[in-house]
């Protein structure tokens, strides 16, 4: 018996490709297909196995779109011709809004298939019947990129964090809204300018509602608090509040204070519950956030989470909501935990022997550099320094110099990119030239102007 | 056939509880007992069984402990009678060091037994052998607690981010140099100071090579180099510098140019492997951080993650890197995978059904709020203000009084903490006394005084 089922294992993940089939080719699921292609390297490495992209559903098989399907992909239009392919082992859902997609998840996990989607809005209204149902069909339904786009805040609860009795969550969910912000907080122009904004360059609807009364942030709290405390938190008890309207004054008046005006989805602990039921105040609002919390400094489309735990105390997490391969990555490395299926998964890669890594020798390495010298106050003594550097073709971006501090005057220089074998000769030439008092001292600068 | 499996996974995940060993039973140990004790329904209701502390091993059974152990769990001080009971299911490793740890988990893999390890050392430079081992007796190798603490890096590098490409990741992995960084930074002291400070407040040991130098940020960087690209890197082959004597003058010179010194674990992939090898550069240098920088604000013990990736973009990682709870519940949360080890786990709570949440009331939502109201620039204004609020219980904090806008005087106010329903309440009295120009607008305030 052991034997058998080691030998399935086996052969699960040695050779046999993963079939997907893609409901969706908008924005998300051409990322998809994008990354599909261009990570199936890593795919192989992580799992073991090929994900094959066999069907993808749409409306209209001729509409022109910007990701290349891959050769043997098929364009079908018939829900039918994806749920039930039963070659294909998981369906991905990403058509959004409520009835079709329910209808095609339910009909796919009838006929045995697994199920990844990013439809928070579904999951968030109707979850609690599909979490039931894929349940009783013993499948997986996972949906990272549901939540917070790129940010692992599923996983994070679902895995990682479950040593953890979470006393509170506050989040930042809906990039629109908090870009709307941002420009009203950082240049000064009121709601409506920033909202026609936001729309020209895509981070908001034509009809912005569901984004800026607080729905969409909303949808996404549901899923949090069932995640964290294991309940059913019905989407219509939660008191929602949006950013509508919201007026530049208090913006500034709020900043004056030292807070930020944000968006917050937050649930926290109540005391109070009886039977061992957990209270929770829940809901969706604008905030003033003070000034030193992180959450305060998310700008422009960004999205975080902070989660405040009885053993990890507060951890925070950022990065972004929505975009193409953002979301696109949270819907693969979903799709790559259905490839996988396996434990022990000690390494994060299939192989059973890890290669070795190519390693860039030290001296090679680039980076702008902060360099000080203590030197003597004499005429000349940055022009031969300069030439130290020149010489091995360093060139300097900023000078500073400070008064005499008892062993020579500190000059100090933050140079653009150069390797560390420049930078080691060169100070080299300064020593032999006599320049220094006392040996440099330097470090490499993260956030130069390389890496702005 | 598949009736029989099934059955077994039922079994194996409705009664039976985990047993665990654990040896080590300092800080991170105790912490591990108090949330065994703290968490036990959270356990039940995350995996549907109960974990069961059987044995601990220590060197000294008399020693007074801070810690109570649950009834039934026996202290023991032979190393074999933990490995080498059928009973346990799992080797909690948490002595630390190299050889006896060493031993322990060879000895526990080649009993069957699983592991779950804090040991960033062990793992650093003698991972290779241990994955391979783990792999060949198929066991469940867990090691979250090992890397950053309380941050799930090291399941959001195994499982969250597989849909994505790392481009580089930099870290901020050692809280005791971070704490002596930050102190030289806010209080403008010297290293020696700072370092004996967090000598004295048990954030650094007595013998501090292995945290100031570098060492420990290194250890932990290899472990993420092995998750984020799936190399073998040796050990001894990275580059390491750390903080040991850094001046004062630097930290404030840097600060003036607009950056933060912070020791930074960082790898990064660079271009030129041959054979689609991936060619890496790595290593643990203190380096100048541009204050935009998420990282640059990470003070004290805290640690922090940034991963570049082809997908995410940027992600930033915050939380509590040591300590005995923080650890602890990384501990626990692996031990609650390895008692779980079942699929689908879609909703990360064993229950089929959810149970409903108890929901607080939205009017009995307490906050400190913000308010802005558009007044008659007359006098008594501010104190009939006053006199609704105290009406209602309500206090002010702060308040702030503008020049006319047109329509009327704004007038802004903190208020301490209240409920929703007495805002409501007291709103309506100022509107019902006719000293509004028009409704007020108000907010709720998150870092109030309440929440510092």
């Amino acid at each position: 018996m052991a034997a058998t089922s080691s030998g399935e294992h086996m052969t699960r993940n040695s050779d046999k490709a993963l079939v997907v089939g893609l409901a969706g080719f908008g924005t998300v699921g051409g990322g998809l297909v994008r990354l599909l292609q261009e990570n199936a390297d890593l795919v192989r490495l992580r799992t073991g196995r090929d994900i094959r992209l066999k069907k993808v559903l749409v409306r209209n098989v001729t509409k022109a779109r910007a990701a290349q399907l891959p050769p043997g992909t098929e364009l079908v239009t018939d829900p039918h011709a994806l749920t039930d392919d039963p070659e294909i082992d998981v369906l991905v859902e990403l058509i959004g809004g409520m009835d079709h997609a329910r209808a095609l998840i339910d009909r796919a996990l009838d006929q045995g298939k697994h199920i990844v989607t990013a439809n928070k809005a579904l999951l968030a209204e109707e979850g609690l019947e599909l979490f039931q149902k894929a349940a009783r069909k013993k499948r997986i339904l996972r949906y990272e990129a549901s939540v917070a786009g790129a940010i692992p805040i599923v996983e994070a609860l679902k895995e990682s964090l479950t040593g953890n009795r979470v006393g509170s969550l506050m989040g930042i969910l809906n990039g629109t809204s908090n870009y709307i912000l941002s420009e009203m907080t950082t240049n000064g122009v009121e709601f409506d300018v920033a909202l026609k904004q936001a729309q020209r360059l895509g981070y908001a609807e034509a009809d912005p509602t569901l984004d800026i009364d607080g729905h969409d942030a909303a949808h996404k709290l549901v899923l949090l608090i069932r995640l964290a405390y294991g309940v059913h938190y019905p989407y219509t008890a939660l008191s929602v509040r949006g950013i509508r309207g919201l007026s530049g004054l208090d913006i500034r008046m709020a900043r004056e204070l030292g807070y930020r005006i944000k968006l917050i989805a937050r649930v926290r602990q109540a005391p109070g519950g009886s039977d061992g039921q957990i209270r929770l105040e829940a809901g969706v609002f604008p905030a003033l956030v003070h000034h030193t919390y992180l959450l305060a400094r998310v700008g422009g489309v960004y999205n975080a989470v902070r989660v405040e735990a009885n053993a990890a105390g507060a951890l925070f997490f950022h990065g972004r909501g929505a975009g193409d391969l953002p979301t696109a990555g949270a819907v693969l490395g979903d799709l790559l935990a259905v490839a996988r299926d396996e434990h022990p998964n000690n390494t994060g890669f299939a192989l059973k022997e890890l290669p070795k890594a190519s390693i860039v020798p030290p001296e090679e390495r680039r980076s702008c550099y902060y360099v000080r010298v203590m030197v003597e106050d004499a005429p000349g003594v940055l022009r031969d320094l300069s030439g130290c550097m020149a010489a091995e073709g360093i060139s300097m971006a900023q000078v500073i110099q400070k008064g005499d501090e008892g062993n020579g005057v500190p000059l100090v220089f933050m140079t653009h990119e150069t390797s560390a074998r420049a930078m080691r000769d060169a100070l080299q030439r300064t020593m032999d030239a006599g320049l220094l008092r006392e040996p440099a001292v330097y470090f490499r600068v993260l956030g130069g102007d390389q890496e702005k």
